[in-house]
């Protein structure tokens, strides 16, 4: 299904190759006044074209057709549009009867018995491109509740930052080109892409997330925890293959006296915890501290090499690399995180303001 | 929300010491024969009083009420019905003040204003129980469809499973007191569940699960992938941190040249991967081969130790250790895990059979 | 499927005569100190037993099991059970390969290929008891809020009441065994009922109901329009046949200019209407006037003569009348149509309450 | 909220002065040929600028974005625009802070705070253009399966026709100019239109609309009875006051002995009823006879009349007639029935095959 919330909801349609990209965002909040150059330069965040990139040029304009009256919503659905002019559909025709390995063809032949081939169809990540949009306008709605952000790379390939971040500013994380709070580590993972340029190989990493300023409340008991939300949305993101929060993996092997937070009292008479192990959350719902969260990326699959698959009859191919494709999509699916997070915590947001009597 | 699943849907009610635990299990397609002792064989999998265990000694007995009719399902909704019996409430007349750290007592009191402290309440591992006993109706709608779930122990603490295992017994596993196929590895488990009870401490770990016979074409495209329902569906667990698929987090540090799943076709003329680093699930469809996952349960956070806290005013408090816990959950998180890939798995293929046309 | 409501979810399931019916109450606000005592009243008005009624002697006690502390909601979901002591099932056992006319016995054998014949099994009207139980929890809630739900008959067979009341006190209402607020139809509305039981036949009629205090603001626009959410849980209540809201069907044969609602300013500055034949919503929001609608319900079929049917193999039969049967079921659907107003409606404020910044 | 459906869900978006409409239609089932054509037509059929519509000259052409290829459906999600070509917003300045009585002015403005003034901005009937567009595509799909919906005008004014008719032909119906299948009536609704028209006075009325070849089981017992989607579906269109089925309101007044459907066994060995008094529906399921409902529609508001009513101030103001509106809308209404109705039908079809094993 193509809707993601429960009360702010977006839904997305379009191919990577079709006529246009379309999204619907439902129940936004009316009067909220949109800064749409916050939502081009969070798009130009997503766009391939550097050195990191695919090489394309997609430029990206997002058009609005509802939902805003002189530049503040109101209320009604907000719908959106991303032409797809830069489809050079005829690199595809060879994939038209190809089963590409790590790639959805053969799943979505299985489901629907047909498939738009041109790059990926409905599979392909520009589809994310729409969320990084309808991220741009509910991170607006969360500044305004003083709720911040910020997404970065924490891995690629082989080179990893060792600790988390408490305190970061997603403009200087976006003026990396890896998205990588820490200038050396950037470098090591620069030169790790150019090393799997070279080789025609791909690489995967991590995408880290803190949400700040949330407040404790937030996020529903049992089977909609704030965590569940989270890792729903994270996990349907092109080539996301794990989700963790708090101490997450590395948890598993610590001993329960090792990941206590315990409760404070702070200066100003809040409650807090003097660590954060649980990752701001308890039971499912925010206990006041950041929300901290990694999403895992396998390296994508389309290798510029020459690979072996299968084609709609079963019968052996060669699939010669054409057209152009990321070495690591990882530094681009930092803003596809954030607006995923910033969606979900603004729909639990909403919702728990439902609760208030 | 209480609820999980979109055409088979579980509903749960009920705090640890109230009077009852409550499900309703609705759209469980009719015409399905029950056997009752298997499903109470798997609620006995979930319960605590071995050495492994609480010491609480729950009966857990499931009473049906409806949806029903000798035994085979009708199509209607299912209640049904688990007693609270052994509820020493006063074992937590101390609680009724306090925040204990990494539990949801204050997360519910900033949510509600109002929270059940006995025993941790509506945020208590008890509710897992209806999940295992709605699960227990699922998997026997599934061995119908020649869909088989399995889940195991992989990590406790420190000791862990190296890789995989692709052909496992339920019933195997589940002779094993910590739930490890592996009998050489499960020793080593149980000795450091003894060291850590001996220590007061506790500890975490991680449970693996495989779904077989799933076929090709099952799972939504986009915001419902099937690993990302499987996703919230684990991640909605008590104590779990994380959930990945196919390579998770290890497939981060590799290259794309060596996670591809080439394709080929079967002696027998069928589509295959001669590898499965994606777990199964392609673009969120299965493709056919095994969907594997791991989930992760932090060591849970009730020590028998004297652990410093605050109570409701805000000031220090000193809790002692009361009442019986697990020293480690993940042996009895086995059968919940393997319930909610149940529930998940049969929704996903219900919605499959609503597009056939 | 078996739930209703968006934030706040009744979840039902039960067959006439199996071993009870159960309901969750899901996203209840919290800290609602609940008065059980017109719990029990409100479900009293539901019973049969009275002459109008179907001589069953129902006691219809609601057992609570959670989300209830001392009296007041949790915010966690409340669970309740109504067990069915008074079950006749032999009563029934000449129907279990019957399909009775009117009735549902063969659209719930054509669905599910097995049904639960015993008194209608899941489709008899005992489910509608969980909703006033659930409706009688909703109107406390509303009650804080200052909104008040009045139901009452407007008609029975030939009888009716030829004008809307503004001010009407539900308790007088419900003083009157037909639940006619007009002494006067009240009597010929028994008299009716008494020359249908005398003929072995049955009466439909027309429960009229307003929502007052609601204010202006309450319905989602465009498909979830307050009128379509009202249609939908007033269409769900067994033998609804029709819904209307303001003018209704007898608006259709008038002209635009006698069915104008004039805005005017009122003395303390806020807005209303001097008219409203729009029954208080304009867009599928409310203006603040008070809503008001009519839902029709057909005679039941269950007629005190022999009828003609067919069995499962296609033959022939004759049913004659057995057990114990409503002459008019119109009374007995007053505190239905209004629980599920109740419902509709808080759930309704829980949603604009979301959107609020 | 702006989304229809549970298995096939309609979202829509945009202002009638905006720049388009948009529309998704998600969960089209994949392999379906679309006939654009009987898009087009059904579109026209919808269309204002004959004599019985506004003047208004709207091209209405619809753009499909994507989910079709070669114009066969794939499965994804099908996006759609209809842009506002001939919006002429300054018709509609005088309208920024007035509140036109009957229309969603006021309601809009208490419910966001603010609101988009130019046409009835969201409120617009113009939203219906979309589901007429997504409606003609449902419609092709039902035709494979043999199902047919036939929509047309029962009742303008004081003109009706006296009894349903069993066979229809919906090319027929739209061939006439009102939409009604009764030559003689259908000139005295048209005297009737001229009438008003030249009184500056507009006209309510009845779509009447019959579901054939459905078969039996479909629709969901409890709270998704058939009756109850469509009861909704048909209550969120614009100036819709009532839905009934059977013989709904006209039913109450009847006694029980009057409304039986026996059941009878056809020569060709199907069950069947010899009258349909229940619409086709009983207990929220078909029961395979055709299924017969009725919507009821108020007079529109906007007269060509001076008209008293208040501006934002609430200060009196006269709002003097501009624009182009419709005498009646029912005609046109009646695309929209039906389009309504194959939507609810195929997503309970989608459904029904849900449950199948």
């Amino acid at each position: 299904m193509n809707t993601t919330g429960t009360l702010l909801r977006l839904t997305t349609a379009g191919e990577s190759h079709g006529r246009a990209m379309v999204g619907i965002l439902d129940g936004m909040p009316a009067g909220v006044k949109i800064d749409f150059d916050l939502v081009s330069l969070e798009m130009s965040r997503r766009r391939p074209g550097t050195k990191i990139g695919s090489g394309r040029n997609e430029a990206d304009e997002v058009q609005f057709m509802s939902g805003l009256l002189d530049g503040v919503t109101t209320g009604t659905p907000i719908a959106f549009m991303i032409a797809n002019t830069d489809s050079h559909s005829s690199d595809y025709d060879h994939l038209k009867n190809t089963f590409r390995p790590n790639h959805a063809d053969y799943t979505y032949q299985a489901k629907y018995g047909i498939r738009d081939w041109r790059g990926g169809g409905r599979a392909s990540a520009r589809e994310t491109a729409l969320r990084v949009a309808a991220g741009a306008l509910a991170l607006q709605a969360l500044e305004r509740l003083g709720i911040e952000i910020c997404a970065y790379t924490r891995r690629i390939g082989s080179v990893a930052i060792a600790d988390g971040f408490e305190y970061l500013s997603q403009d200087r994380i976006y003026n990396d080109s890896v998205r990588c709070p820490c200038p050396e580590v950037s470098q090591m993972m620069q030169n790790e892409i150019a090393e799997a340029r070279k080789a025609g190989d791909t690489l995967g990493g991590i995408v880290a997330c803190t949400i700040s300023g949330i407040g404790a409340g937030i996020g529903e008991p049992v089977y909609d925890k704030f965590q569940a939300r989270l890792a729903a949305a994270m996990m349907s993101i092109n080539a996301a293959h794990g989700f963790e929060y708090g101490l997450g993996f590395a948890g598993c092997a610590l001993r329960g006296s090792e990941v206590i937070d315990p409760f404070v009292t702070t200066a100003d008479g809040r409650v807090a915890t003097s660590a954060n192990n649980s990752g701001g959350i308890q039971g499912g719902i925010t206990n006041g501290m950041s929300v901290n969260f990694n999403v895992a990326f396998k390296p994508v699959a389309t290798l510029m090499q020459p690979m072996e698959s299968i084609d709609r009859r079963g019968e052996k191919i060669i699939i010669n690399p054409r057209g152009r494709h990321d070495v690591c999509v990882v530094p681009r699916a930092v803003p596809v995180v954030r607006a995923m997070a910033a969606l979900c915590t603004l729909d639990a947001v909403m919702l728990a303001k439902s609760h208030k009597f």
